[in-house]
């Protein structure tokens, strides 16, 4: 992992004057999309004490990101960074139609990319690299290299035979009993979750989404068309709460009642951001209130590998009938691969057959053999296992270091994220800490509706840097 | 090639009575979707005749498809294949919704894949797998394989940087200018295709389409919610024909006066099933249309390396300003790496890359890393230059052979797809050499509406076998 360092923003004596060089700064950040279109820059007061320079520098640098089309000063309420004109002619026409961009969504999955490039990032949403297994990709890919033959014709719509036969077995010691016709394979999970969505909704239709959740498929539903109802989870105020970070009952039946969604779309274990797994209790609720409302569950199990066989799974209670299991090995072996899965009913597993068709024929087969290979052999489950105590570790680590800094976790720490209350605007602390070389993952981009809040997630395993926790202790003052 | 031969349907003493081995045979047909939903089953008097069976048997058949629930009795009219039913709960409500589901295409498509178990395909969409090169995919996989540091963390969004590099230098020596910030890799062109529908049009937005045409791009296009508007190509006698094959400019025209559609998407270099290449004259006066009318162009050119590099793209002429130019490596190098690409403006590629983020968040690296490497080195060139001669020869041979079997081309004979005149129904032929062991690929399923025609597209590479010519003029009398 890179080292942060708090670097000065301004070099005085550079070519460049400080306003240039200020308002290249914001233009990078900008592009980047690290201040996101709609994002309101620093007033010039708190801007020029942060970078030791005169108020009329700051006045000059956001004078030349406006002349250059990046931000618009806005009468009594200060400068916002503009959306992306985009000038292909017939792209331009309906850049604010009824299906909004979801710019913010790609701009943090973005920003999950270019964290690779320097920034120490305790917001980030994967492994370390170090702690994956070159050697064991390299083995398993090289073994599928004998057999080219097998790359001249296309594969099995459905996916590789032997990725599908290991995955049977995967699932069966999850307590899923499936056969390999219910089995689908995908490009990584974020393909199973648009297969699912493109199979089973049609524009307008209303859909339940934990919140705080994952934006990407926030923004996936919304691109789709799809009205989202935002279910809350950690909320253990209210009265349908199963108390400890599982979905709001209530509000569930409620919206259920109204909107008659057709999907609910939920992580039952270790949550993304909140690490929470559902009780069997809670599942079970869960799956009557389905049951009630002929509601389909798409089941997101992106961190399958990193929480016990035994946690409660809802497609293991409900044997595939109304819950749509999804997963992948981009967090645990390789994002870089991209193959995941769907399984379901075997009637539904022939419609999202015939939408990847549609979406891209079929999916890469060398890449599904060498994944086969990894669990057919255990190789897979004594990685994660290793890696299992690896993040027990660090989460001990990060814990104790996030604490002493004055956080309060919302929920118990469990997996891969945290769900942390840092007391203070978690934006406004995001810019700053990006100035200082650190990336983090405020908590608005976790909720349907963006709106200001205090929490962040942190994931255990890249926040184990004293000086990240001081930095952040001293910003909150 | 598998040899086809004329297996007799019906074995006498074996131990599943007559009808129940004609069931049988139907029923795995139906699954194969070789019989699509709402197909109409031969008469009773054709069927006993066509399998030297009595009438009564072929009764008792009928009677078995209809009590399993696979055919359905109509009145007057005769056994038609039911539509499948989904047993899954909330996948069953809209079965017959606003969107049609693609039973058609994806039968097709379907057929495509089941065509390699055994089947000899003059119908199929591919090269046979003996002329593709095993031995350059497995030594370039391996040489990827030295590098695995790289599959530990996320691809780039636009793709592998290497292979957006070598795709400069193709672009160029297609006499397209374009940076690699302008590529965007992808899961094969099928995906390069949706993403540009899903990132360009909305739900209830006009498209034109070549008609005929790729029958998956339709049912694409048509699941998606827009609509088609067929562009009729190879129309010879209509006045503002471009007189070969091309679009008919006259129609085209009415069509975007009428119903003013955002996009075309279109095969203008051996276009798929006609084998016909636009002219410069009437490439430029496609452009100048798509000026006039602010159209956006997608030019998919999935056959490329089967065409000489000095054939009219529109993308050359028009330098990717309104011309969208998709292709990838599933027909020259292998179907099972996935590997596809999109050109395009710089500000399109930038919101193609957010959709692909939320479709497959990014594409497989490695397999990226391999096509690079066959394209640094002229060793896909070269590939491709050995399998044009062998297409070349199968072209004369199999054209010698339709001809002589009293077919017609409709358009001059190039690249790998003839479009053919048998004189009689395609699709009720193509059920009649499917019981001999030959896949063909009727006309209807070309068109934008499936109706009754005579024409059929047939591979020069896979249609060189004198007994399916043989049976075919025997059939057609």
């Amino acid at each position: 992992m890179p080292t942060a360092q708090s670097s000065p923003l301004i070099a005085r004596g550079a070519n460049a004057s400080l306003a240039e060089q200020l308002a290249g700064r914001f233009a990078q950040r900008i592009d980047q999309r690290l201040l996101a279109p709609g994002a309101k820059l620093p007033s010039v007061r708190d801007c020029a004490q942060r970078h030791g320079v005169s108020p009329s520098t700051v006045v000059g640098a956001y004078d030349l990101l406006q002349a250059r089309g990046l931000v618009q000063a806005k009468p009594q309420r200060g400068f916002f960074v503009r959306e992306h004109a985009a000038p292909a002619p017939a792209a331009n026409r309906r850049e604010r139609g009824p299906l909004p961009a979801p710019v913010d969504a790609t701009a943090l999955i973005r920003c999950m990319f270019q964290a690779q490039g320097g920034l120490a990032a305790p917001g980030m949403g994967t492994l370390p690299e170090s702690w994956l297994d070159a050697e064991l990709l390299q083995r398993t890919l090289r073994k599928v290299c004998q057999r080219p033959q097998a790359w001249l014709r296309y594969g099995d719509p459905a996916g590789s035979t032997a990725l599908r036969d290991a995955l049977v077995q995967r699932m069966a010691d999850l307590g899923v009993q499936a056969t390999s016709a219910q089995i689908v394979t995908t490009v990584g999970a974020t393909h199973a979750l648009d297969l699912v969505s493109r199979t089973l909704l049609q524009p307008g239709d209303a859909v339940l989404v934990d919140e705080p959740g994952w934006a990407v498929e926030y923004a996936r539903l919304t691109r789709l068309g799809m009205r989202l109802l935002p279910v809350p989870r950690a909320s253990p105020g209210s009265t349908g709460s199963t108390g400890d970070g599982g979905p709001d009952l209530a509000v569930m039946e409620a919206l259920l009642r109204e909107h008659k969604p057709r999907l609910y779309v939920t992580v039952s274990v270790l949550h993304n951001p909140t690490g929470h797994s559902l009780t069997p209790a809670a599942a079970h609720q869960v799956l009557r209130l389905a049951e009630a409302h002929d509601l389909t569950i798409v089941e997101d199990d992106t961190y399958a590998w990193l929480a016990p066989l035994h946690a409660t799974r809802l497609a293991q209670l409900d044997g595939l009938r109304r819950t749509v299991y999804i997963s992948g090995f981009s967090k645990i072996l390789t994002p870089q691969w991209r193959v995941g899965f769907v399984a379901a009913s075997g009637a539904l597993a022939e419609r999202l057959i015939d939408t990847k068709l549609l979406s891209t024929l079929t999916t890469p087969g060398p890449l599904e053999e060498a994944v086969a290979l990894c669990l057919q052999q255990g190789l897979l489950r004594r990685h994660a296992e290793r890696v299992v105590s690896q993040l027990d570790a660090a989460r001990a680590r990060t814990v104790r270091l996030a604490q002493a800094a004055g956080c309060r976790f919302v929920t118990p720490p469990a997996g891969l994220f945290g769900w942390v209350d840092v007391g203070t605007d978690t934006e406004t602390l995001a810019q700053q800490l990006l100035d200082e070389g650190w990336l983090i993952a405020p908590g608005t981009l976790f909720h349907a509706t963006p709106r200001p809040t205090s929490l962040m997630r942190v994931n255990f395993a890249t926040s184990q840097d004293l000086r990240f926790w001081q930095r952040l202790q001293a910003l909150r003052r």
